[in-house]
């Protein structure tokens, strides 16, 4: 999917909503484990509940991974039934070296079809380049995320006046473009938005962190927003497990609609 | 395997080779590919070949994962294959926060019984001390890398007096122990292993980029040795794609026969 689709489908769903899909067999309704993939059943009912008001998921590899060639599986059919107007993010936090990064964005974007896939950057360009090689797939590089310790190293420099994720964002909106590269940045710090905003005013961001982890959605629009929108804010747990049970599909549609409404008022607010 | 005994294994081999299992099924010998599983019959000849010079095997995670559930199979396989006092590394550089770092780690340390996974620092403290509470399992984080990018960020800060990779190590020794973190250091920057030695003098360090990449083992070893060793260096195209046709087995063992006996006595003269 391209950034004009994309663009499009915000408009046209009044949402920037992007359903984080890390589904955990110990944590979905209890009668889904009788099903023979239990793990692709309850990604199937929730996609159906939330497509409304959902332009992005983002299934995290972690969570299909550790359920070993059975999650892979699980990931492909649930990839397969996303609708093809919605976007769709590898959460894989990959970032290794020239032919080793083309195999990972072989296997992303080509055994499977993913728009996206996030990378991180600490290997610099050579690890970032070879997904960039792809026709209509995208990059979305870690920047400042939304843990505790993304202290620990994306601030360094900062003392000297230029904290490493800026160089990060510098150095690598030169690689790549608006049409293939996002920023992941995340929404628990709320002016540091701002900050990041101004030194890529294009770029769309994936902003994890609103809701369970404390960000403020209403902050990530006010600093993070540009003219056509530019942002896609992810919730994972705050929709996929609100019920948990028979009624888990309402409950996570429920959810996702209450953002979906939030979100509607801040672009008629802001664009 | 912990501290001591690949210490150990190290002085029985007189050697601190680590073969790569980069296994691409584009490079292997075609008579190969007649076989059910090429991947792992490649790699269970070069492990027989091999196994009496290599004190560690890693397996790079994306020649697999490029293959779909039937990479993991054969990566499954490759690791039950190789022999118990051999150290086993999977070459991940995996990176995300608290509940994900974890499900990373079951993946590669319970569902498979790798002794160590390769680890990217971006995300800070929280993304790396998952990894650290499997007893008996180390992280091997990347600190200074061999590749061409390597300077776009990991050298970040130096113009101040201390790179983004010194930051790394120097926090990250707290997080963990010379007895279960090891550290990525790459062979093709000598003298500054020499600099990543100071900082960190008792760590493990395995170091790529030896061969291919143009990396000096004499260098390596000079700069980066310390009273136990301290050392795993890898090698992977050139040991496993040494031969192309029947003899490819031989042919590894050859080469990896070569770098026992330079490591022998680089080990005799710095021990």
């Amino acid at each position: 999917m391209n950034r004009k689709q994309l663009i499009k489908e915000i408009q046209k769903k009044r949402s920037f909503l992007c359903v984080g899909l890390d589904t955990d067999l110990s944590k979905i309704p209890g009668h889904l484990l009788r099903e023979k993939d239990p793990v692709f059943e309850f990604n199937r009912q929730i996609i159906d509940a939330t497509a409304d008001y959902a332009v992005a998921y983002k299934p995290n590899i972690a969570f299909y991974e550790a359920l070993g060639p059975k999650g892979w599986e699980s990931l492909n059919k649930t990839l397969e039934y996303i609708p093809k107007d919605i976007f769709t993010i590898a959460d894989a936090k990959r970032g290794d070296i020239g032919n080793t990064s083309s195999l990972y964005a072989k296997a992303f974007f080509e055994s499977m079809d993913f728009d996206s896939i996030t990378v991180a950057p600490y290997m610099g360009v050579d690890s970032v380049k070879p997904f960039l090689e792809f026709e209509g797939k995208w990059v979305i590089l870690l920047a400042l995320t939304s843990n505790e310790g993304s202290k620990d190293f994306q601030l360094f420099g900062a003392a000297n006046g230029k904290p490493l994720f800026q160089e990060v964002l510098e150095k690598s909106s030169q690689w790549g473009s608006p049409e293939n590269m996002m920023y992941v940045v995340g929404a628990t710090r709320g002016e540091k938005i701002g900050e990041v905003r101004k030194i890529v005013p294009d770029h769309f961001f994936l902003v994890p962190g609103v809701g369970a982890q404390g960000g403020s959605l209403e902050e990530v629009a006010k600093y993070g927003m540009n003219r056509e929108c530019g942002l896609l804010v992810n919730s994972s747990r705050g929709i996929i497990y609100a019920g948990s049970d028979h009624n888990f599909a309402q409950a996570a549609r429920n959810e996702a609609g209450k953002l979906q409404q939030e979100m509607e008022a801040l672009l008629d607010m802001y664009l």
